[in-house]
């Protein structure tokens, strides 16, 4: 007799396995081990709707002796990992209440899963067991405002993220002192002049481009050329232009239908800041003492030189003694980092905020962060800095989305590094995917890189055609892709220890730039615009083997050569013989039995 | 080759697998199947510390070659459950981060289990994956204020349970009309004229009980006898008494070192409030409308005894009319309540709130419930009402604890109804155990029954061993005991559709009082103060076998047959041969290899 493995079973309410999608629809998951579930039941009703509503039913169990309101769903196959199948049923309680279960048939036997318990449900008609809902998952009631809601123009939008410093220098009279030349090697320390009006100048080339949304590094004051050492958060870099230049900025890329994304930068501000400055100067007198985390107060003032990175007197972002960290906990600072929040949203109509090392803020900061910002702006968007799984922040409470590192890994080591083989990549996907809501998938922030690493180019070895894989293949995905800037016009870098590498000058000399690419990026753009079922269906797995991988949305197929040789393919029967049009050239296929496909050669059809 | 089944692995990150325990100390806590895995090490450090701070570790990976900030840190053996062993480590974290994963030593073979991957250790040293961090679990910093932080007091408390109209009758002016003689049997509708002056009246007799803290059904004015239809939540019901008679008993309770806990219920309010009066009245045009969940406007003045209750024409707690749900989305209803919950602290000095039907109210009202009740009075505790799991309730934003149902059925299906056998009991209260924060189960609320059950005695078919056997458990475990009222003095009662059989009056009458039930309970409670070692230690399980456990807590042995027939067992190697002393008599007594048991026979012991 095969059994199905109970300690494989996984569900969980309130958290990716179990929550509201939306006001009316609960999204209900179970994990099984692979291959060994048939298929599963939910069973799931009102708690307290019975025949003769007899005790009340609900915690009490049974109330009486029909469980009216009770029905069992056939739940979905909705992915597979490498260890898991997931099933998931999507579900709308009629009041809002439910209480439920599981009915799992495996090859030899059937079981009822429930929070209490697991059993073998060996006659037919289990009743009683089938009613025991004291023992049953509970849902009590879906309230709408704890479900994750996200702007809805966050899933149509395309990110550009912009290095300020690095993207276009558009009025030299507030160059930083000692500003290179554009196209100079970038180091730690060297300016060269990048700047808001640059940006603005540039807006109808990022509109031709297709991008709808501008993510920023920290345009406020700071000391280094990043700017994550905050010296202050209310003021507008001078080098980069002034509150006119910001909300003009803003306004001109509203007019072209973007969206506009700053960097809160709340873990930690700079060591040049008039806070920590103070702290210095005034040590125990100090009113911003308590903004900060001091383990030696006499010792803060050591010269930056003189600081022990490995012992620095008072706790800070990493060992970099140039970030003190902020107490985020203390009543001040969290006024002051809302009114920030706020400030920029009221007086810029900003868009969205991206969180710098949100993982290391508490919560409870995010908690209030989200209402106030929600609260002047309600469709902003919330994009947390997580490079880990992201639940705890992503649950409708803290963040709408984190950057999604996790997926960027897994598309730079299957099409670019070649580390991983089309299996792992499409367990790695998965993966993702089964960890959070379908709506932090749907509005999710997908990026191949950003400032924080090696450009994609470099990490192909300059392989054009690995990097068309790479990004052709994010921009059908569900989630928001981002490009780093100047990817578009094949850039490269490498990610160095100060990560200077990848924050070279954009390339905005026609002659340099790679237009190949270009063209391949407004085309992928393009279509992903056009083809909504890329942002709305997720991924039906139909080929990964030999490293070709063919991917269904709805009608629309994907498919990938990642191999530098040619590759024959039996089509599936739904592509068999079949005339279909391909998207990317814009003609009418014939397909027949067999595909032969080109080193890296890509094919996105409608059948 | 024996394999350790990957599939069982878990560990979830901020949940009960991995939380902040206070603000220096974390609890990490690893599931695998049942008898696969030998030991547990848990490799954690500091993300960023390196030997070569060469880029900056954490999410970018290996920030040098050694990772001088980390540690293998064996872990203990928590306990087992059905299918599970958990095991644990508390660590504190020197810089308040970590990354951590976890090498596992089955028999016959050696993983590592990290957020990204399971992979075998095959050579001695693996360091790469060793260092591998960015594929690591994360507690990026531990925030103090997102620690779960219940008021130390809790911990020492003895709870009583009062249903106010049933406990004592301090003064007939205030009686209800048509109140009827005590001791009268009770009904859906009838009263019996209980009130607050019956309750101070008889605090002595509680403080000589031993009880610290009272425990409250409504006592604010409602319609019925149970006054869970809440007419005016600002008020003290009339029937019961008034402000002067709450402050004073708030006063006389402290006086005597005792807290006292009220109901909350915030998810309904009652039919005859003025808030639902004025909508029957009102319709439309109600200031009311929106404080609830209004199907059918025009038929919300259909007479209670018209309106069916399988359809309602607004939304209601279960399918009972009487009681009209509350929108708690709703920002003057979110402010009245929250008033509610501080007036009666700040005018009466009350020392926790129990919240009714909390698990259909949104996590979000909770949240702001937390902050403001907390605020001012930090010591106030938090108890919700859920009888599932409620993890997602206790993660340190909303509630301290829940009433601890599954321990209330776990206790009456062994030592009173025979329900289940000793293993299952003891894999259900490690289940429980292994379901929350350690910081829930020491500070929880344990209890055998309440106004919503049968009572302990008559599920024991009124054997008193059984009940001494479920009560005596109850006192020796984590976690703050309650005990419903009567239950001290033998009352009988079953859970009936109304609940009525649970709710008589008290027993005051000294003749049918069960004077060995008292004494019983008063030595209980005694022992129970004196050693502290049952509030503060988990279970060691010793044995558990044939229906007799064996219980060690440090020091002391709890030592029980559950049996109606006389047992012989073979003492364990730390007790064999010993003088061991007998807490319940007080007195030493010289054990050999072998003990028998009377039926029923309980022992509590200090080796």
């Amino acid at each position: 007799m095969r059994k199905i493995t109970r300690e494989a079973l996984l569900h969980i309410p309130r958290s990716n396995y179990c929550y509201g999608y939306d006001e009316n629809t609960l999204h209900i998951r179970l994990r099984a081990k692979k291959g060994e579930v048939k298929s599963v039941f939910l069973r799931i009703g009102d708690q307290y709707i019975w025949d003769e509503l007899e005790g009340g039913g609900g915690n009490l169990g049974a109330g009486g002796k029909v469980w009216i309101s009770s029905c069992d769903i056939k739940m979905e196959k909705e992915l597979e990992t490498e260890y898991f199948d997931y099933f998931i049923a999507k579900y709308n309680p009629p009041t809002k209440r439910s209480r439920y279960s599981f009915i799992i048939n495996g090859i030899d036997e059937k079981l009822l899963y429930t929070e209490k318990y697991i059993i073998e449900l060996v006659n037919k008609d289990d009743e009683k067991k089938l009613n025991d809902i004291s023992s049953f998952f509970a849902y009590s009631y879906l309230n709408k405002i704890d479900v994750l809601k996200i702007p809805s123009w966050v899933k149509d939008t395309v990110w550009y993220q912009i290095f300020p410093d690095r993207f276009a220098n558009g009025d030299e009279s507030i160059n930083p002192k000692d500003t290179k030349p554009w196209a100079t090697p970038p180091t730690n320390d060297n300016f060269m002049g990048g700047d808001l009006q640059g940006v603005i100048d540039k807006l109808d080339y990022l509109k031709d481009l297709g991008v709808t949304g501008l993510y920023f590094c920290p345009i406020t004051m700071g000391h280094t050329n990043h700017r994550y050492d905050t010296i202050d958060y209310m003021k507008i870099d001078p080098h980069l232009g002034d509150k006119k230049t910001l909300k003009r900025l803003v306004k001109e890329a509203h007019k072209r239908g973007m969206k506009v994304m700053l960097d809160a930068v709340f873990n930690h501000i700079g060591y040049y800041s008039k806070q920590w400055q103070d702290v210095i100067k005034n040590k125990e007198k100090s009113k911003y003492k308590n903004w900060f985390y001091i383990k030696d107060i006499d010792k803060v003032d050591t010269p930056l030189n003189k600081i022990d990175s490995k012992n620095i007197p008072y706790e800070t972002f990493s060992c970099v003694a140039e970030m003190p960290k902020l107490n985020t906990e203390n009543e001040e600072v969290i006024e002051y980092l809302l009114e920030v929040g706020k400030y920029f949203i009221k007086e810029f109509d900003i868009d969205a905020w991206r969180l710098d090392v949100s993982n290391e803020v508490d919560h409870s900061f995010w908690r209030q962060f989200r209402k106030e910002v929600k609260n002047i702006k309600p469709d902003v968007y919330i994009l947390g800095e997580i490079w880990h799984n992201s639940l705890p922040w992503l649950m409708g409470d803290q963040f709408d989305a984190v950057m999604n590192y996790p997926f960027a890994d897994a598309l730079i080591k299957f099409f670019c590094t070649n580390e991983i083989d089309e299996i792992e990549f499409k367990y790695r996907l998965n993966d993702i995917i089964s960890n959070y809501q379908m709506q932090t998938i749907e509005s999710g922030f997908n990026l191949l890189g950003s400032h924080d690493t090696t450009r994609v180019l470099s990490y192909c070895n300059n392989n054009k055609d690995k990097f068309k894989l790479a990004y052709l293949f994010m921009f059908t995905q569900l989630g928001a892709p981002c490009i780093y800037y100047g990817d578009e016009v094949g850039m490269t870098g490498v990610q160095t220890k100060d990560c200077e590498g990848q924050r070279e000058c954009m390339v905005w000399d026609e002659e340099k730039q790679d237009k190949e690419i270009l063209t391949f990026m407004k085309k992928i753009i393009s279509l992903r615009k056009k083809y909504s079922e890329f942002k709305l269906v997720n991924n039906e797995w139909v080929l990964a083997k030999d490293n070709v991988i063919i991917v269904k949305k709805e009608n629309i197929s994907i498919i990938i050569n990642n191999n530098d040789f040619e590759k024959t393919i039996d089509l599936p029967d739904y592509l068999k013989d079949k005339k279909v049009y391909d998207l990317f050239n814009e003609d009418y296929i014939n397909l027949e039995s067999k595909l032969t496909l080109n080193p890296y050669k890509y094919l996105i059809i409608k059948d």
